[in-house]
């Protein structure tokens, strides 16, 4: 580490605060056209954060970066705390008063595209703030997009490594090969959000409801305008229409960039995607068939509400259809094990995700046959692809430390009082960045407001922590990140 | 996969079940002794298992058998049926009937040391049976001595692989080492136990409840002969010499072989002995905090009962003094991490154990480190020795296979209809070996007779599962063992 990197790290980050400065005029403008009092915050937010992050970057200016893995891992940690701090900064002074834990809470949840929520009476908010959080998730998952396909690659840290857009990339120049495909990357979330939001519109939501949780739906995020999230949509439609996006956002994005821009279907048919849907489809049936037999529901409704609990936390969406605590323990043990199961590697979705699944389970089936012969030598493969050793070591790695950090998580927030469902599931759905935890605290029908400020201090790092899949943000660890 | 190596297995499980029977004597003796009924049932399970393995060691007799490392999975897993099956027979037919998954439960959670039981009454029982209990974890434990010590390694699956008695040590050859060892290790666990029973019956426990307790202590089993558990017990001497033997008995086997045939102490400045010994400390220390700060108990007594009950989780020993579900949420999160922590390899402890988790924080470490600088090369240690590739990858295998298998276990057992608390926990404390899991049901103050006779054969499962260390189970289910 030295000087020299850490301005240039600051020059980008000023640079990224003050386009959000800029953002923040948006959710503004549509709080001075309702007559809301919250423009001035947004408006004093933005010139705040506007005017000390140009200031920041004339300050930090100089020649471009020398881009190393070190200056990368420098550059997206302090990118993403950027995000969350000026992500909070409208919440705390907002009328509706948030306490700062409340508000670095609200901010780093939308930011990492989590869902969990300490707000509640969001169906008599002003709009502004409402639009605000929904925009976070936006631009939130659009930098998880950036940060699995260009990012994680090059720091040989996320999943999806293996998906190439160019069979021919080698991935040593992560911020040139993101300018190539910047504006496919944008146009195609951008037209996805367009056409989400037309068809939320046409199964009966407001322009403002549909708008809203087209941003939040194609970033797996979960922010809704209503304390009953999805619950409050009746049509089935619209559970339909959330269901369909929700996967398509937990689909890799590469697939989906190669089908705009050149036609081709053949992405899709990339192995993660098929376990991907595996698991989503076989988790649907088992609840839809245990619901139907518990017979308390007509089955279509009870199909309706299974496959879209199931879709949004798997995908790590996070709205709720129904409480499903009230189902039964079953369900609940479900929603448990689908709570870290997570999308494909490349999407905006959270969680363990597929490709680890593909390497844990190749893994596994590897080692059995050379436990017993012990020199012959196989590859571990997901699909027609071999997964080079040092992924499969690091996503092992991975396995591990999710869970000790689980379980670490889970005695912290322990600590702070609440029962141990609510400590386990809170910890748990902030490392996968879901969205709602389990029990009657934290679970669909309740949120986060309810916790004490350390728990919510301690849950807001956890969404960091699981957004930067961990390492990248581990790394600030390690004695060697800070040598000269 | 060929006949003959399936019938030297079943001589050699034959054999096994031939001694088994005629231990069974013993608990018949007893309760011949004290008048009561069930002599008959042990002396005629002996007679049944004697005559029927005598009958099978006959027929399947033949030469030597090539000892190869498929040879070995398959004796292993073999015996250890084997052990269960025999080990069951007895509950079978007893005069306090149990149904077939009650017994098999029993006899599952006794011979491989877990110690849940779904007996209740334990105070006014046949001593025979009360005897068989006890016996069946003494054996077991022995057995995880040996497995852990002599065919692990061989196996290259255990962790205990790195500890050599003797560093110009191959392991080509398991049974040949075991028979040089065998002596010193039967006699120095015998040694122990005969010494802990001794201080027992000192400190105010009657010679038959000294007996029981130091032969389940010794193979970190935790069955009693009381329902109350250690609570039953009001001398805190009796505490606090039932904790000093706990932690000795998850000390590596070999550390105690050569203290007492060396009188030397360097085995116990391994790496791991500290490890397991600083969060043991670290964890006991937490909780006397909280329970003072708590206020609600008098120190001294709490600080014994939190000590007592972090050792008996951690050793994944099992007993209970107290029933900490009533203490608060913290303390039950601090026993569910402990649940999975366990001691040390080569011991009769069970659970993930200290060396895996060195292992794991070697991997993060240096991981974390090459992240940075890809191309240095940096090896993995624990202590002064460095970590074989080939046990790194199996170790970070292992957790993300054991916490998939909670996963599993856990919807198994929801499926059930029992809660959360009890699936999750149910599913942990098979797969560590511990014995009593969390909440009202099976936790401390419970027991798992109210379970659905489904939930017990998962859990049965279960904990012959994790006593196999996963992976000497697991390599069954791979298609390259059963190939001609």
């Amino acid at each position: 580490m030295n000087a020299n990197m850490l301005r240039s790290a600051m020059h980008v980050s000023a640079i990224f605060a003050f386009y959000l400065a800029t953002m923040m005029l948006i959710p503004g403008l549509v709080d001075l056209y309702y007559g809301n009092e919250d423009w001035k915050v947004f408006a004093s937010s933005a010139a705040m954060i506007g005017g000390l992050s140009a200031l920041i970057a004339v300050a930090t200016r100089a020649g471009p970066p020398v881009v190393s893995t070190r200056f990368t891992f420098l550059v997206v940690n302090m990118l993403w705390l950027t995000f969350c701090a000026a992500a909070s900064v409208p919440f705390m002074f907002a009328t509706i008063e948030m306490s700062l834990a409340d508000a670095v809470f609200e901010g780093v949840s939308g930011a990492t595209t989590t869902g969990s929520t300490v707000l509640s009476g969001l169906d008599t908010m002003p709009p502004g703030i409402l639009l605000w959080r929904s925009m976070l998730q936006w631009i939130g998952g659009l930098g998880v997009i950036v940060l699995g396909l260009f990012i994680l690659p090059f720091l040989k840290i996320g999943g999806a490594s293996f998906f190439k857009i160019e069979s021919s990339d080698r991935y040593d120049r992560p911020f040139a090969r993101f300018s190539t495909y910047a504006y496919s990357v944008v146009g195609i979330y951008a037209a996805l959000t367009v056409l989400c939001a037309a068809l939320y519109a046409w199964s009966g939501m407001s322009a403002f409801d549909a708008v809203n949780h087209a941003m939040t739906t194609l970033a797996s995020g979960g922010f809704s305008t209503h304390d009953r999230s999805f619950g409050f949509f009746a049509s089935p439609w619209t559970h339909w229409i959330a269901i369909v996006f929700m996967i398509i956002a937990a689909l890799p994005f590469t697939a989906l960039i190669l089908l705009a821009l050149r036609a081709r279907f053949d992405a899709f048919r990339d192995n993660q995607v098929l376990v991907f849907l595996g698991y989503t489809l076989f988790l649907a049936i088992l609840l839809s068939m245990q619901l139907d037999l518990s017979e308390t529901i007509e089955f279509r409704e009870g199909f309706t509400k299974a496959v879209f609990s199931v879709v949004s936390i798997v995908t790590t969406t996070g709205y709720a259809v129904d409480n499903y605590m009230e189902w039964n323990s079953f369900t609940v043990a479900l929603i448990l094990v689908a709570t870290v199961l997570g999308g494909c590697a490349g999407s905006t979705s959270g969680g363990i995700k597929a490709t680890r699944w593909i390497i844990l389970f190749g893994v596994i089936k590897r080692s059995l046959e050379t436990f017993i012969y012990p020199h012959a030598i196989r590859t571990v493969r997901s699909g027609s692809v071999s997964v080079p050793d040092q992924q499969q070591y690091v996503t092992m790695m991975y396995f591990g430390t999710f869970f000790m950090l689980v379980g670490i998580g889970t005695v912290l927030v322990a600590l702070t009082g609440v029962d141990l469902v609510t400590a386990f599931s809170g910890a748990l759905t902030a490392l996968s960045n879901v969205g709602p935890g389990l029990g009657e605290v934290i679970g669909p029908a309740g949120n986060f407001g309810a916790l004490d400020d350390s728990a919510k201090w301690i849950l807001s790092f956890g969404m960091l922590l699981g957004r930067l899949e961990l390492f990248t943000m581990l790394v600030l660890l390690s004695p060697a990140f800070w040598r000269d």
